[in-house]
């Protein structure tokens, strides 16, 4: 890499941010792997992001479906780190064949190429917690701190989920904003943790019809954002009964649905 | 929406960045239109968008093979400005159940569910101009001048072409970083001003592998980012013979790829 400034230019190591095709196939009992999908990730948590897209996407609706996450073999016995297998414990091919589903990076809406299909059916989420301001005003800088790669690279998006209290549960980051977040549903599904009915998710780009759209398949109440929300975003939120926050920074922030688990502090 | 700062909370205007989806449809003569994709985007600039994707995903290569774009025509006779549909001069319906399609606002991996199919091939791009360092420095502030949307909303982002000296050759917005890749690209393919061998790339946002895919099928030899690109955008910006520059701001930028086409002042 060579970097320029207004003295001249110099030649400084790359700290680039790692995007890599990861390709997501599920089977049944009998059944060859089908591909599914392919997406543009971030390495790293591969086994929670495939069986978090597999949930936001409506493959899996539970996690006893899943009979094992594998890296597949190779021909020469070694392993490919970009091929991820799901085998269910139920046939799923056939529906599959039915729907067409390419995903990538910023992907969410997909196997749905007609419009009656963008609105998956989610239903409402819980009531779940009230949060006070500053506790949202807090969740930024506690989303930087926990973040590993960003810092160096500043081409990472990262998403995580913190208790009403504000305190870390977990953090996920990614090339790409709608991995960040099926890597952190996919984490609470292995572990049995949804819905996530008293978590607020938070991340560090802005927020599309597509993250409202998972979140809400994970149950979680409360979505916040450094930078704005769409309006398909603001209207699935409303819909689905989540509370959508954008622009937290610099000690303010919008709310834009449900207001009532925003508690003013004064 | 209701605004809170550490003073308390007021309820204030909305203005946020309109995300719809939209369909695009292609048929061929004697076909019936077939669903080919469809995009979470900003409404406007759609054909220019609907040509744009089927350019940069394969569909079509020349604007020739294009007889039409309009939008769907309802039961009651009213255009549904949310579908749009090519009818080409061949048959196309036949090679599209081929391929799975489907993508979304920051979607450009499109049709391709096994990693042999991510690397479209796409020829070297041509020699190009040279740029001095001083007008990659002035690409951001040249782009913020010509962007409409972000300076109300925050949630658009933008992609504009500039000549050599830094002179703006076109702009659009999106709340998706490939659409308005996309809608340029299908505009120049109208004004049949395609390949761009003479034009730089600005955009607003990060630089993925897909931008730099869609770049290269518009022959664009330098693409220019606010922010960072991912290692696969670099990888394939080298083996396009592409220039790519990143982080261009506080009057600084990166050179990750075919630095010959930047002429630093001094």
């Amino acid at each position: 890499m060579v970097a320029v400034d207004a003295q001249g230019s110099r030649a400084r190591p790359d700290q680039l941010v790692t995007e890599e095709p990861m390709e997501i196939r599920v089977h049944g009992p009998g059944e060859e792997p089908a591909p599914l999908v392919v997406t543009m990730r971030t390495p790293g948590n591969d086994f929670e992001l495939a069986v978090g897209v597999c949930l936001t996407e409506g493959v899996i609706a539970d996690p006893d479906e899943v009979a094992s996450v594998a890296y597949c073999v190779g021909p020469g016995g070694d392993q490919q780190f970009n091929v991820v297998t799901l085998r269910l414990r139920h046939a799923v091919v056939a529906s599959l064949k039915a729907r067409r589903f390419v995903s990538t990076a910023s992907c969410g809406l997909c196997g749905k190429t007609a419009l009656d299909d963008v609105e998956v059916r989610c239903g409402e989420v819980a009531a779940g917690p009230t949060v006070a301001a500053s506790t949202v005003r807090a969740l930024p800088g506690r989303l930087g701190e926990a973040q590993a790669v960003f810092e160096t690279t500043g081409g990472v998006h990262a998403a995580a989920t913190f208790g009403a209290d504000g305190t870390l549960i977990s953090v996920r980051e990614d090339v790409g904003r709608h991995n960040a977040v099926d890597k952190l549903v996919g984490e609470a599904l292995l572990a049995r943790r949804l819905p996530l009915s008293e978590e607020i998710l938070m991340v560090s780009g802005r927020l599309s019809f597509e993250l409202v759209q998972k979140a809400a398949v994970a149950g979680l109440p409360m979505l916040c954002a450094v930078s704005a929300p769409s309006s398909l975003a603001v209207k699935a939120a409303e819909r689905f009964g989540q509370t959508l926050v954008g622009f937290v920074r610099d000690d303010r922030f919008n709310v834009y649905s449900h207001p009532e688990r925003v508690a003013v502090d004064r």
